[in-house]
Order: structure tokens, then C-alpha cells, then sequence
């Protein structure tokens, strides 16, 4: 019987349906078009909404005139940001990774008086058809006064540089104090949201001890996170005043939060119904559509629904930041790490909150490093906001660390691994942070990659290269809730609060069957809406396997001591005399007192009556994650094309609980890794515009780009869980890049220290290297 | 603080939300239109179903082809009897009143070998609209051969009456044994299903005792539920054989179970969605539609919506039996009654079932009675099949038993209120049944009506009368679960199993509010379906408020556990030392440490996760109630037609959670039988046709027809249920039938012994009184 205590690890072989590989629950609604994502609501009535957008990057708002939108026939609403009245900008919202400021939030979905990127929402329409909607936008008129931009962070930094901000001023914060300065207080306009260091031990004597310095700058574009389905939120708000939302989120609650918060009602108010999510991967952690919707419900009575479009997903939400980062990296001959200084510098979009604060954490975590000094700025842009994406700023850390690392290795003549072993964090290990870790796989998975013939096969030919890079992420955790019914055949009605983006449900199933003894197959799991579930926080950070299934667990240790108590009853004998063991009760002592749960379960209405079981839990530290990529390129030197040959993803999953989802969130991870080092890139006209708004002109990998993802599975339990659970999720995406850089280096003997690494730049590149120069900054 | 101990009973001042009368939560949905019903939900590709029904009343299906329906197009399945496979008549199924028998539903609601009576279903048609559907029907054709029918319990008790079912065979069973007899048993073929005996003491002797004995025949007529909304069931049975429901019933799990037995698959591959209920009174717990609507789905892979027409409601679903009750009664001179003997003679319909067991039951409860004899048979005819209708039997033997009385007391010269106090039921009396009466409020509800200016006022004119009539209903139980998750602004979600009626979803909000002292609009109720919520048994028999309450009232404990727990944590003391009360948590000692629920409740995601509370619970007995009709009557002697000049119902409601909703029910109930005992009938042709199927010539009282309903609340608290309460529904619609009936008695000298006491039959019987004759029998 499985029996959690705290730090036990329980080994593989106790266990019946963790690490085996069921169908999903949700699996064939979804091969056969039956599930219902956010845009397959649609409701009588239902109106149908369109966002007007700024065509300009930094443009004060005069006068919004949408008289001639409200007399064209079908028309039945505008709002502008006239109806959203003033959201404190001292409030917080729950978003990925912690908080986000409500104040600016608001703005984001609809502006004030500046717009401040191209795509920002200025008014929204709400008509009888999208057709009639479309036209309507055409109708409004805005005057705008045409503000001078700017797009880069370096230069927003810069004193002379358009400010977008009145209220940001300068100061400095040390890591840990956190958030956003109160308005008002004394200082200078700038562009720097925030600004922080950390600093551990003494770099300047780790440089002193250094045998072999590297210096180098960096630099990634933005990159967008490319789910397949667009923002899409319908709400109708009633005449009691309640407002229901169906939307595709990475979390309801967090739906409902925001809503209330930028609409300014109670949550209660607010009911929030997850339908299926067409990806996610950091990008659906905040509300773009859901608050405008419902406030032209509130002025027309009935349903609205928006949707965006392609152009509107590429221009108005997501992605990640583009980031600068300087590092300096000192070590001794033996390859052990004396120092490491950087500058990040992310830009955020218009508002605060790049994700400066993961690459920061993350980047040096897989190592021993004695002396670091961070210098890290969040600095706002004129363009569109950036959302978390998969691993939020850790990729973009490692993407230079990790090549810094290879370079050192070079220097030293160390091989990329030994040189990664030599320093490798163990149980014990003080991050830079400060924080110490617990059990860890990070030398497992080191030694993985080395045992793995991919890290000695030959290349096989000419302008080849082998590029290896480490990752890190801190896994995250929060509030769940689980329910679960028994039903009278013997099956369990789950019902749990994390949206499900991939393959949640079967996994938190899973934990649930397990705990029970029973088959995967007869637990029915299924997502509630927020008057449905207790409070569960957001599908994101790597946390919702772990924390709903560790609810789940624990909803399952409730059902089975209620099953101890009725089978103590039906039989006339002490409940410490009955055992739960694989799904069957015992009696200790009397083989002949013996039930299946099924058997009972089909006796609870007459004995008593159901059994429900019910836990919330609220794990704050999970155990982390590690992983390694190895990559073969081939470089086409007469076009610059970068083709990948072969990729090995290496992970620590803890215990993988369903093996197939950790495979497919590794492969996802290393394909999306793949499409932002070579090819993914916004390109923008002068004024700030995005022109290649289409997944044409973006350029996502297809398969035709890619070999087979292979991938291999460390098992170092997290002694944080049940099962021993790691979150897989965001790691897979943190390696690529760097891994990839390494094998173009490898192939070409040209270090590409600039995304994207597409033909035009890798050629370039060689051009220079041929010509005896350092490759183009642009 | 209330905290439950048994056998206590708390007294009124204690409470802050019980007894008091909040707006419903789901009001202003219902009366905004806006509350989504069965016949609201109509999904994209739904197809739309109707059922041929048979004209005959007895008939063998000899062949049915479907073949040209099958060519009309835009028809897109055809389903008769043969899909349906055999269902075990041995299997029961959970319905009102305890169990059903599946075979016979199963046939029920779709005709095997025979149709049993005109409407009976023979096919379904699905159709991508209900025209197509509609003529569909005229293409099917079927082949009948006429076999003789009975439509009378009386004749089909005779030897010669045509048998409906070959397997039923004679037997007698003495109360308790229960079910139908096993198939293949040796005996005779016969129309009665089910015969049984009540004996108290001898009856015999008690006669002997007798100082008056009255003796009479009385017959009462089919009536129906008359709910506004017709039956209506969308079923989807998907790829995966996972089969979504959704019906407006009295009972979600109870569809679920239905449906799962009748197509033979586990309950867990049925999800039953609740919808608003428009009306159900019983006659919503049995599945017409949704088996049907299933299979068309299998066969045809899209959704399938069947609606009743009102003639379908009329001639396919309930109404209650018509029931022949004989009575002889003795009484001693002082009034105190010596024996009763009775046999009870009820048409079940097709199929067995009538509530024959629950007129027995409780038409002698209100009384001490030492000696008694009730000969009871269930019989099946030639008509559609009974279901339960509000207090089922009780009002059709009360009709009997409280006519007796008055003619009792008007032998004895004793006032109708003075005989009843005489022998009234009090705690300790044992009922006929064996069973010991607990604390009951019989006594005070007598009082009560003694004491009200109704039972003294005077009459005010000629041709009018007074009656009174008592009535009793055991109450029903069962399991239930109410799941509860606190919400950061400190409004709570709750969400419960049992279908809401009349105004269930504020009943029990009020309980966990007063169990957690925060107001009821902090409650967020909602039924949840039969995948989100734990087993709950329907909503009848006057259990819902009851047990559902019951649940949340221990989920609010539940929840208050958790947050004791929560505050000792935060203030770093013992649990033991916090208390919570009215909402708000306390150190015992330390008055600085308090912080109400709101305030607690939002800081419970920071301070180890939400809080959700979870109960079931299975309570097997309710405290009965007991109430007395007041009615006086104007009966125009040139026409025969009875006005209800006024009524005052008067009913212990141990403890009225909603004072509204229970006069609601008390009105409603009495409303119900002013329609049953003056006006609404069966007519049927010669061949067993009804001929008045719509609600312009089945005559429902409307409110022109009726005064204000008068109500008295009693509260004699049930020690039973933490607040008192008992139910309250059923009850009302028990004395009303014989409280006309000795009304008419006394405004006219005639004995109305059979229903309806429509013009017709009252002006027959005073023109037989004028020429010495007694009332014609028809």
C-alpha cells in the first residue's frame, strides 16, 4: 500500500499504473473533432466582437468617435477605454510566475490615453455578425497624436529615449524585493521597469583565480509561443450582475482573478468555464479578450464573443522578450567555474514584466559557481506586451551561458560534458540565490548524455557539427483542489481545477488510480468550472501534474479511510482492524472479511450512503529539473541553411508519470527550441509594425524540418511527492538554443551569438569569418 | 455555535438564516426567461426525435416496417422494440418510492411484443427536423392484431378479464416481502401484481367493541402531475460509448440509472446533466425519453432531441391511479375509534406500480388505531402507466378514511376536529405498520386548526359548507453530497446532487450559511451532474430540503474544521484554542487574535491552499409531518358547480427553512387537490382513447377558480435533522380531496363518495337526494 510520508521515495516497482502509458481520457473527442475548444461556444444571441487596433507605435489618444460605427445597422456596442475606468496600479493579479499589476493589465487590453504598440486595442465592437463587426471598425474614428517610439531595450535605456511611462522612476532593487515601485515617488521617467542584482560570493576575486576568461554579448529576438488556437473568450453578463466567461486559458481561476480584478467585482461574481486549450505553453496565463467581451455584454445584454485572428495573435499577444546578455565567465585549468558576471537586459513590450528575473534564476543553476554578479533590467518598448513562453526567460540565459561554457571548453580543451560534470550541481549545492538544493539529477543526466551513443557517434561527413547545452528550471507549484466521487459501478468521478493542455487529466487520473488500486480506466476525470472546483492555481510553471496530482492523491487517501470505516461497519469490526491493500479491503486477521473496491463501492447507497473524497493542497517548492540536448547540424555552406540531423533530449522527469506525455512535452520543447534558434523572427517596418502577421511569414519548423526527437528519461524521484513527480514541462525548451549555436560552431568554426540563426545571418556569418571579420551585429 | 448532537433540537432564536426568506439564487433567471430547461439546449447537429405511439390499448405487434420512413429524406433512424434487447425483469432500478422493475420500464417506454394501451411507444423516428420526424411517423407501418383490453381494476381482477402479462401469476404477500414475483413461479395468470395485507390487532374484536360503525365505497379517478414542462431528454452516445444526457427530472443519478439498466451499460458511461425543472411532482422520476433518444444517438452518431407534446405528456406519462377504497370504521360513544377495515383497490396502469403500499401507509397514521385490516391490490389495466404523483396514495386513501370520520362523528355528534383530537397520533402511538411515532406535531396541528378563526367563522349564506381533513406523509430520505469550496472574497461555491424543484438551491444555501454563519448570498449554489457531484437520490418524497441540507450542513462543519485548523496556523497556536463562531474565528483566550471568515478566507491561498468542504450522507428516516385542511365550500344547487369560497392549510413543518417555499408548497398542494377532487378527469372512448389530451379540456383549476390559500406553519421541530426540519412537499396535496368532499357533504347533505365532484356528478346527486335515492354509482 502506498502510504506518503514525507521525504520517501518510493521505488518504481511498487507501482501499478504510474510510469505506464494509457490512452487519455479526453483522447478520442479530440482525434475526432468532438472536443469543444473556446471558439466552439456559441450561444442564441450571441454577438459577435472586434478589437480596433493602433497602426501606431507611441500615439496619444485625442478623441474616439464611434457614432457613425454605432449607426451602421447590426452594430450594438463600442467601448473604448472610457469603460474600464481606473484600475489601481497598486493592485496585483495572479499570472505566471507570481503576480502581475493590475493597473497595467487594464491598459494592455484596452488603451488609455496612449496607445503604445502597433496592434494595442483601442476600442472594441460588438454586432450581430463579425462581417457587420469588421465594418464597424472601419467606422471609428480615432485621432491620435503620433508620438516619437521606441523598439529596442538598449535603446529605451538610454536618457534621451521616448519614455513610455510617466510613472516608472528610477531606483535600483536587489533580487527579492520584487514588483513594480509605488506611483509617485521621487525621481526620473525611464524605461527601466526594474532593475536588480544578484550577487553571491566575490567575482572580482573569482576572476583573480581564473586561469581562462571568456567574454561575450549575446542577443535573442522575440519569439512567439505558436499555439495552434487563437484567443478566443465569449462572456455574458446578466442582469444580477453575474458574469460568465467560457474561455481557453491555462487557468480558469486565474480567468476569473483578472476579470474581477479589471472590471473591478468580487471574484465570486465571476464565473469562469475552462473549455479545451489548443496550446498554451506560458502564452494563455492572462486575459487579452475576456474583459472587453464581457463588458459589451454588460451593454447589450447578451453574449459576445471575440476571437482573434492570426495577425492578431502574432501582433497583440504573447510572445517572449527579446533579451541582451553580456557574460564573462572565469575558470581555472582543471575547468572548475571561479566567477561568472552578466548583464540581462529583456525587453518587456509596452508594460513591465519580462521574464529577466527566470533567465537570472536559471542560467547558472546547473553549476558549482563560487563569485556571480547579475546585473538585470526589465526595460518597456513600444511593442506588444510579452507573456510568459515555456521556461520564461531561462532559454535566453542559456543560450549564452551555455555557449560561454563551450568556449571555455575549448579554451581549456575540455570536452563540452566533462567540462559540465567538472561543475555540476549536486544535493547539497547552493545556488546563487541562495537556495540550497535537495536531491537533484543534474550529474544523472550529465551522465546519461555521456552513456548515450548519440554523444560518440561520428558525424558522418563534412560541415557538420555536434553541439551539446545544459538546462535548468526550478519547477513551480501552488494551490489545488481534487474531488472525486465513487461511483455505485465501482468507477470515480474526478473532478480537479487545472486546465488540462497536455494530457493533464489521464496523469492526474493516474495518481488517483494508483492511490486506490484501481484501474485507470474507471477513474473519469474531468476539469470543473470555478463554481465547480475549490481554487486551483494556473496550468503553467511545470506544476499542474504535481500539484493536482498530489491532490489527487490525497483525495484518494480520503476515500479509501472512509472505505476502511464502511467496511469496518458492514462487517461489525474495528476500524483499525480493516486494510486497504491494491484496491481491496481486508480484514487483518479474517481472510474471509474481504471486498473489492468495486464490491463496496456497489453497496455505499445502502450502507450509508456515497463517499465523496475531497483535498486541496498548496506545495509551494517542487523538486527541480534538469536535462541536456545534443544536437548534430549540418550547415549548408553555399546557402547558410542550418539542417538538424539529429537531436537527443535528455531529462530528468523524477518518475515519469506517464511516460509517452514526458516524451511528447520533450520532443514539443526541442522543436519549438529548434524554430526559435533558426528561423522564427518578427520582422518589423520602421514605424514598428509587424509585417509577417501569418503563419506563412512566420516561420514555424514543420515536420519536414525535423528528425525523429529522441529522448531519454532519468528517473531521480522528487522526494517533494507522492510518487516522486518532477514538472517536465518547461525544461525541454531551455537547452536548444545554445545546443544548437554549439553545433553550428562545431560545423563552422563561426560562434553565432545573435537568433535567429537563419540562412541570411549563418551566411553572413561565414562571409565574415572567410573575410577574416567577427560576424555582423545585424 | 451550532453543532449537531443527536435527539437535540435546537430551539428558533439560535438562528441568524433559518427561518428567514432570501430572494432564491436562480430567481431572477427564471423570471428573466433566461434558466436554461430541458427543451433550452440544442446543439449543432442535433437531430430531432418522435415517438409512434399505439392507437390500440391492447394489440400484438405482429411486424413493423420502417422502410419507407427510412427513404423520407432527411430521416435518419428508425428504432422500435428490437433495439432494445431483453432487459432482466428481475433487475430493479432505483425510482420514487424505492425500486423499479427494469424489465417493465424497459417496456414501458418501448413496446415489445404487445402495446398495453393507447400511446404506449411502438417506434422512434429521428429526423433532421421535427416536420420530417413528424411524418416520418405516418410511414412506419405496424401490424396489430386487437386483442380484448380491460380498463377497470375491478373487472380486470375477474377471471374472465383479458391478461396483460403472461407473467404475473396469484399469489398473496404479506407487507414487507415487496417486488413482483419471480418469473416462471407456478400459479394462474393474472391482472394483479401485487397483493398484500396490513393486520393490526383483531379486527374483529374491535368491531365487537364498536358503539357505530360506518361502512361506504369510495372511487377516485386518474389525475395528472400537470406540470407545465412536457418530458424532454437530448442524448448523445458518443464513438467511445460514453452516453451524455440532458433532461429535466426529478433526479439526474436516478436517469442515469435508468438509462444505464435499460441499455445495459455501467452507470459510469452515462453522464445525466441536470436542467431546470419545469414541474415534476412526482411524475418526473420515471425515464420516457432519454433510452430512446440514446440509441437513435448510437445509431445515427449525432445528437438526438425528443420533446413531448402535451397530448403525448397526457396519454404516455404519468398520472396517479385511480384508486376503489372500501371502509368500514368503528368508534366507541366517547369517539375513540375501535377498528378499521379497509380493502384498497388500485390501477397500477400497464404495468405494476401503483402507490397502493403508500395509501395503506398512511392513511390510519394521524390516528390511534388498536385494530386493523387493509386488503391492498395492485392491478394492471389497459391504460398508460401510473407514476408517482405528490404524497403517492396518501390522498386517495385519506379521500376514504377522513370521509369516514365525519360521517363517524356526525353519528356520534361529535365535531370533526373534537374526533380527531380524540385519536390523535402522538409520540410513542404505534402505527398499524408496527412502526413507534417519535416526537410529531399531530396533536399541534389539530390545535392549531381548532384555534383558527377559520374553523369558527361563520359560513356567511346558504348551500354552504365546512370540512376539514387530515392528512400524513412519512417522509422521505436517502443519500445525498454537497461539495463547498471557499472562495477568496469569502463567498463560498457549493455544489450539490439534488435536482432543485421549488426553490431547493436557497434551502440548502441557507443551511451551510447558518452552519457557517455568513450570509446566504455568500452561498453560490449549484446542482451539479452526475460526473461533478457524489450519488444523490431524487428529489422526492419530501427528502431534498431534508437531506441535501443535511449534507451541506456538514460539509459547512467540515469546512469550519479546516479553517480552525487554518487559523491555529497562521496565529501559531493550538487548534483546540480557536473557536469559530458566527463566522468569525477566535482565540479562546486571546481577544486579539479574530478574524472573520471573509478575512480568513482570503488569505487561504497564501497560507496552504483553498479550503473545500465535502459531506455525504445517507439518512434513512425523516421526521413525518402531519397537516389539516380547512375549506369551506358554495355549492350552486341549479348547476351543481362547487365554489372554494376559502382554505386554510395548516402543516407542521418542524422547522420552515424558507417560510415561503413552504407556504408555497402548502398552497400549491392544496391547489393541486381543489383540481383533482372538483374537476380534472380521464375520458376515454370506448376504445380506451383519452379524448380530452390537452390542458384546454383536461380542466386544471386556474386563478380565477381559487381564493388565497390560507396557511398556518406549525414548527414541532424534528429531533432528526439538525435545524428541525421536515419535509414539506408531499403533504399538502393529502387532506384536501376529503376536505372538499365532507364540505360538499355539509352545504348539501350528499356524500360525494367518487371523483371528480365535477357540475355533472354533484347535480345528479342532489337531484337523486331530491327524489330519495342515492347518489348514481357513475
Amino acid at each position: 500500500m502506498l502510504e506518503y510520508k514525507p521525504n520517501m521515495v518510493l521505488s518504481t516497482k511498487e507501482f501499478k499504473v504510474v510510469g505506464t502509458r494509457p490512452i487519455r481520457h479526453d483522447g478520442l473527442d479530440k482525434v475526432t473533432g468532438r472536443a469543444r475548444y473556446g471558439a466552439d461556444i456559441l450561444m442564441p444571441g450571441t454577438l459577435h466582437g472586434k478589437v480596433l487596433r493602433s497602426p501606431h507605435a507611441h500615439a496619444r489618444i485625442k478623441r474616439i468617435d464611434a457614432s457613425k460605427a454605432l449607426r451602421l445597422p447590426g452594430v450594438k456596442a463600442v467601448v473604448t477605454g472610457a469603460d474600464f475606468g481606473n484600475v489601481s496600479a497598486q493592485a496585483n493579479v495572479q499570472a505566471e510566475g507570481g503576480f502581475q499589476n493590475a493597473g497595467f493589465l487594464s491598459q494592455n487590453i484596452m488603451a488609455r490615453d496612449k496607445a503604445l504598440y502597433p496592434g494595442h486595442a483601442v476600442a472594441a465592437v460588438a454586432a450581430t455578425s463579425i462581417h457587420i463587426a469588421e465594418e464597424a471598425l472601419s467606422l471609428i474614428e480615432v485621432e491620435y497624436e503620433v508620438l516619437p517610439a521606441v523598439f529596442d531595450a538598449l535603446e529605451a535605456m538610454k536618457a534621451d529615449a521616448p519614455i513610455l511611462h510617466d510613472r516608472l522612476m528610477t531606483s535600483t532593487q536587489l533580487m527579492g524585493a520584487g514588483g513594480t515601485r509605488p506611483e509617485g515617488e521621487k525621481g526620473t521617467p525611464t524605461n527601466i521597469a526594474k532593475h536588480f542584482e544578484i550577487i553571491a560570493g566575490d567575482v572580482e576575486k573569482g576572476f583573480r583565480e581564473a586561469d581562462v576568461i571568456v567574454e561575450r554579448e549575446y542577443q535573442t529576438q522575440r519569439s512567439h509561443q505558436g499555439y495552434i488556437e487563437p484567443h478566443t473568450a465569449t462572456a455574458l453578463w446578466d442582469s444580477e450582475g453575474k458574469i460568465t466567461i467560457w474561455s481557453s486559458s491555462q487557468g480558469h481561476f486565474v480567468v476569473r482573478e483578472q476579470t474581477a480584478a479589471l472590471l473591478g467585482v468580487p471574484v465570486s461574481r465571476v464565473k469562469a468555464i475552462p473549455m479545451e486549450i489548443g496550446g498554451g505553453f506560458g502564452g494563455k496565463t492572462s486575459v487579452y479578450l475576456e474583459p472587453l467581451a464581457a463588458v459589451l455584454s454588460r451593454k447589450t445584454g447578451q453574449p459576445v464573443k471575440i476571437t482573434m485572428t492570426r495577425a492578431e495573435v502574432l501582433t497583440a499577444s504573447g510572445p517572449t522578450s527579446a533579451g541582451y546578455v553580456w557574460v564573462k565567465m572565469g575558470a581555472k585549468k582543471d575547468g572548475s567555474l571561479t566567477a561568472v558576471q552578466s548583464k540581462l537586459i529583456f525587453e518587456a513590450g509596452a508594460y513591465p514584466g519580462s521574464p529577466v528575473g527566470g533567465a537570472a534564476r536559471c542560467m547558472l543553476a546547473p553549476y558549482v559557481i563560487p563569485n556571480a554578479h547579475l546585473d538585470c533590467y526589465d526595460v518597456v518598448v513600444n511593442r506588444s506586451k510579452t507573456a510568459a513562453y515555456r521556461g520564461p526567460g531561462a532559454p535566453i540565459g542559456s543560450f549564452a551561458i551555455e555557449q560561454a561554457l563551450d568556449e571555455l571548453g575549448e579554451k581549456l580543451g575540455m570536452d563540452p560534458l566533462e567540462l559540465r560534470e567538472r561543475n555540476a550541481a549536486r544535493e547539497g549545492t547552493r545556488q546563487i540565490t541562495g537556495v540550497q538544493f535537495g536531491p537533484i539529477g543534474c550529474v544523472e543526466v550529465i551522465q546519461a548524455a555521456k552513456d548515450h551513443p548519440h554523444s560518440s557517434a561520428p558525424l558522418g561527413g563534412p560541415h557538420r557539427g555536434r553541439g551539446i547545452a545544459m538546462g535548468f528550471w526550478g519547477n513551480g507549484a501552488g494551490p489545488s483542489t481534487a474531488l472525486a466521487s465513487v461511483n455505485p459501478d465501482g468507477t470515480v468521478s474526478l473532478v480537479e481545477g487545472s486546465v488540462d493542455i497536455g494530457g493533464h487529466r489521464v496523469v492526474v487520473a493516474m495518481q488517483l488510480a494508483e492511490a486506490l488500486g484501481i484501474p485507470v480506466a474507471d477513474v473519469k476525470p474531468s476539469v470543473g468550472d470555478t463554481d465547480s472546483i475549490g481554487y486551483t492555481s494556473m496550468t503553467g510553471g511545470s506544476s499542474a501534474a504535481y500539484k493536482t496530482g498530489w491532490a489527487c492523491y490525497e483525495a484518494g487517501q480520503d476515500i479509501k479511510r472512509q472505505m476502511i470505516v464502511r467496511a469496518a461497519l458492514i462487517w461489525g469490526v474495528k476500524e483499525e482492524e480493516v486494510e486497504y491493500l491494491d484496491g481491496v479491503l481486508r480484514h487483518r486477521a479474517d481472510t474471509e472479511l474481504r471486498m473489492t473496491f468495486k464490491e463496496l463501492a456497489a453497496r455505499l447507497n445502502l450502507t450509508g450512503g456515497p463517499i465523496a473524497g475531497r483535498a486541496t493542497t498548496d506545495v509551494r517548492l517542487q523538486g527541480p529539473a534538469f536535462g541536456a540536448h545534443i544536437v548534430d547540424v549540418e550547415v549548408d555552406p553555399e546557402t547558410g541553411k542550418v539542417d538538424i540531423l539529429r537531436y537527443t533530449a535528455i531529462q530528468d522527469a523524477g518518475k515519469a508519470m506517464h511516460p509517452s506525455y514526458v516524451e511528447g512535452q520533450m520532443q514539443g520543447g526541442a522543436v519549438q527550441g529548434i524554430g526559435w534558434a533558426l528561423n522564427e523572427d518578427y520582422y518589423y517596418n520602421k514605424e514598428g509594425q509587424m509585417v509577417n502577421n501569418s503563419l506563412l511569414d512566420y516561420r514555424m519548423p514543420i515536420a519536414l524540418d525535423l528528425p525523429m526527437i529522441d529522448t531519454v528519461i532519468v528517473e531521480v524521484p522528487n522526494p517533494g511527492h507522492p510518487y516522486g513527480l518532477r514538472g517536465v514541462a518547461e525544461l525541454p525548451l531551455i537547452p536548444p538554443l545554445a545546443a544548437i549555436a554549439n553545433a553550428v560552431y562545431h560545423a563552422t568554426g563561426v560562434r553565432m551569438t545573435r537568433l535567429p540563426m537563419n540562412p541570411t545571418r549563418v551566411l553572413e556569418a561565414l562571409q565574415a569569418k572567410e573575410n577574416g571579420r567577427s560576424a555582423p551585429k545585424r
